[in-house]
């Protein structure tokens, strides 16, 4: 296994290249700050066994990975009937922040949970006096699931999404009046820009791989964090739709159940296998980490990790 | 195992009364005249032991399913480069017969070869000097796929669609517009109506399957029919958008690559384990078997199918 | 003279019953409880000569038709350039509250100023320091118009589209995301909900009709209320998009510039000729006055008002 | 009158410069090669002068312009029943050879027959034993409006466009299934593209133009040529429809019945006063004639032509 640990250091350096492709987001002010040329991964197997390689203290925000989460919580809180009463299971062709189909189709319902209109969804069903309690119960299950003590927000990337997010205002307001959402529409966005500016590292990540490849159970403690079914639910999203536009392309190349923000993290599960955790935050044209991307290709093959590959 | 043929009958018949919520096809008069109340099914695993229940003998033409075979013979005849050069690789949320997003995205490519646009493209691509010579290669795959001496088709049924299906002709026309697709158009269009026509009975979907779920090797005399990597692919876009406008939740509730034809067929292929046949002419709103959705659905949870479970 | 008011009187009589086709909006709570069965009308010439029948008192709120009166003012204020830097020219086949157009064209610019996005886009440039400010220049602009002393708004619909118009706020902030709009956007919706509010009868569009149909000049006073071209500017997308989606078949049966809302108020303008209000708050399936529609039609045959007809 | 004449010259010298700002038509190859610079127009009033400057011996072939005579011939063959059945009369924000909306509207009628979806749905109406009847009744009709003793068509453009017009092949067959369309798709194709490569000159529009602006009537001998009522219906959908995408700005800045041809001609009706033509291969973004656009404003504005200013 040192061989590994030698070898996930050399793709690492091997595909740092890959960052000058891209381009760190530049939607939210913040967010185009980061440097470009960072590229870091965990993994963790079942076993609890640890590889790193790259920039693993870097802490950057987990943007649209948090869709899995409040996924995770919402089914939890109201079950699959609610939820999916209000959000559809199909991947759709359109950009993630595509307003066009709550209006086209009938009823006006999100195609799915991991576009922003389906997530905005989602962030509305979690439960909780306000948005504070409701925040809290969002950091509780990533504690949980990272075993992090304490989980923080990067405050000034909050406030630009706040200030600037309009785009999720409009699918928002859009999905009130198609009642697909009720409520406050400002405290539910509050929320959604408080979960995407939550700060984890790719061991973090990992962790939270490790529980999703293991049907939701700690590794360590075989506690039952998710139940089995909700993690199995969490994986399919993950490969139908969890790279944004090009989901079917990644679910090809590389076939691992994986969710990427805009923030330049990607979530990863391998079932029965690995949780991993990478960031690199050059982007590419869709929107996800252009060098992350690459070195799970690498991974995939060489471990032989595709799900479509049988035995 | 005789406990799960007897199992099989089980669920054939406790199933068999969703036959009354569908409908057959109706959009070519030659499909509505299936008989609505068949199901049937049949499973081989890797050894090759075979289960069957419920009306194995019934011939059908295999339809959309074709799609899943062309696109096996055209990767295998021109490489992933030529074939994605001219067809996407991500699931839509559009109707399998959709033209607006070859005018929507630039270039107007189809989103991917399950969609009827991106089949026909894919079928533009067959090889041979005319139509009977890739309509034969086309056969001969799939003899060497079933093990069938003969393959045929319902002649009315292909005569009916080359009459009616001006839907399928606008689409082809515009990708010949786009430069998608080139050559004739009308014998495109007479291969692809030919190639829904073939008729097959669910023990010839069950062997196809088998091939899909041994990596493409026989798992008779182990040779290789569809190269390894094909087989994955094919698997991958049977996940992500082979069961129309709900393969999103198909692959949450049954987990499997499948790929269905609107005459009632659905061809399986649980990786490293079975292949698997099933028909049922009455079909849900979306054109899939729903008879046969729900007994697959049964069958990954009895035997712990899902490709989304761990372990 | 006095049997044109007589033919008025039996026009209105005669198309009463066609109140009986249509249905009342039913967006916003409030308009909901109006009387379907009334219908009502005022003409006035260019020399003041008016004519009335049916229910001339009913005062009804204006929506739709607050679109003209805006459009005139910030034309006046800021100038074409600056309107229609931001908002189109073109008609549309899309319906008046879509989204869509947003999404798909770049700049995503509304259409044109008849619809929802452009309407609250014109809002958004009326000059003045605050709300206030700003609704007192629309009724100042309305009391030059229709010679009232006062302008009211309905406070019961005000209030109920105020929270209720929650379609409108999705348009408004997705303009804020493409710069279409600046500002506060609670705001600029407090006053397009209030113009939407402001309460006329029939006479008092006759008398805006005048105004139109006489270049912008009072008929009265002589006074250039509007500039020549800018009336001109508003008859020509009264024709091209002044009745929803069905502008087209009016121009061909009526042939009046003519502006509609869900009220069920139609000014119309004759050029040279006449100015003209309707009142029927039974609607037509795309939002237009049912009887009020059809005495249009009535008056324009028998006194040859359509613009298509040569001399 | 000879002032008018000499500033006629003058206008279109002054305006010449313009052409260098468009382009030809590139789509199909044969129109690539019209020489830019090309700039002529003919005037005729209901007394019948005729005032001409510029290139007025040049032959174009009127392409869409054709789509008024069409209409014309069909809305007399069939009746308003018939041909409104089939096809809209709404504008479109969609371009002119968008096919989008025969997919989301239901019925998938075209919105209007200005546009080639609704153009294609005409001419299949034309009546007459075959291609060649239906033709020379589509040509006598032309020759009745002009006076030619003969109507050809460019041989090349028409091969060319029916080589080459896919796009407008899709829209047929889209049609024909949508039940908008019957009979033969290529033998409405053919007639279609034939109609498109009509050769005339400015003068031959112009005199087409008369008879739109005065009632339908030749202004020569006073004879019917089309009933007045179908003359207003083609002067309206000119006003709504006749400039591509740019038939709403057209409407403001120039307020003139006209319909263009990629050609580059542009036939227009002031009705009760004037008919023009206009000719002028370089193109705007949106297929107009871009200099023939610029003599048109001018006149409208130096004359007084718009239709929205009274009196």
């Amino acid at each position: 296994m040192q061989n590994f640990q030698q070898r996930l250091i050399q793709i690492i350096e091997e595909k740092r290249s890959w960052t000058q492709r891209g381009q760190v987001a530049k939607y939210i002010p913040e967010l185009s700050k980061a440097n470009p040329n960072i590229l870091g991964i965990a993994m963790i197997d079942l076993t609890g066994q640890i590889f790193t390689a790259g920039d693993i203290d870097y802490e950057f925000t987990i943007q649209s990975i948090s869709k899995v989460i409040t996924l995770a919580l919402t089914l939890m809180d109201s079950g699959e009937e609610v939820v999916f009463g209000k959000i559809g299971k199909e991947p759709t062709g359109d950009p993630f922040n595509s307003i066009i189909k709550l209006e086209t189709l009938r009823p006006g319902r999100p195609l799915n949970p991991m576009i922003n209109a389906g997530a905005i969804a989602v962030t509305s069903l979690i439960q909780g006096r306000d948005v504070s309690e409701r925040f809290a119960r969002i950091t509780n299950l990533i504690q949980k699931l990272t075993g992090k003590e304490e989980v923080r927000i990067d405050h000034s990337v909050y406030l630009s999404e706040k200030q600037t997010g309009h785009r999720n205002r409009a699918l928002a307001y859009f999905m009130l009046n198609e009642q697909v959402i009720n409520g406050d529409v400002e405290d539910v966005l509050d929320l959604y820009f408080r979960q995407c500016s939550i700060m984890l590292t790719v061991a973090d990540l990992a962790r939270i791989g490790t529980v999703l490849a293991n049907n939701g159970r700690s590794n360590e403690t075989g506690e039952v964090i998710i139940p089995g079914r909700i993690a199995r639910i969490i994986k399919t999203f993950m490969v139908t739709c969890g790279m944004y536009n090009s989901s079917g392309e990644f679910a090809i190349d590389v076939g691992i159940p994986a969710k990427s923000g805009v923030g330049g993290g990607i979530l990863a599960a391998v079932p029965g296998k690995w949780g991993i955790g990478v960031i690199g935050p050059a982007l590419d044209e869709k929107g996800n980490s252009i060098a992350g991307s690459q070195v799970l290709q690498v991974l995939s093959r060489e471990l032989n990790l595709s799900m479509f590959t049988s035995g």
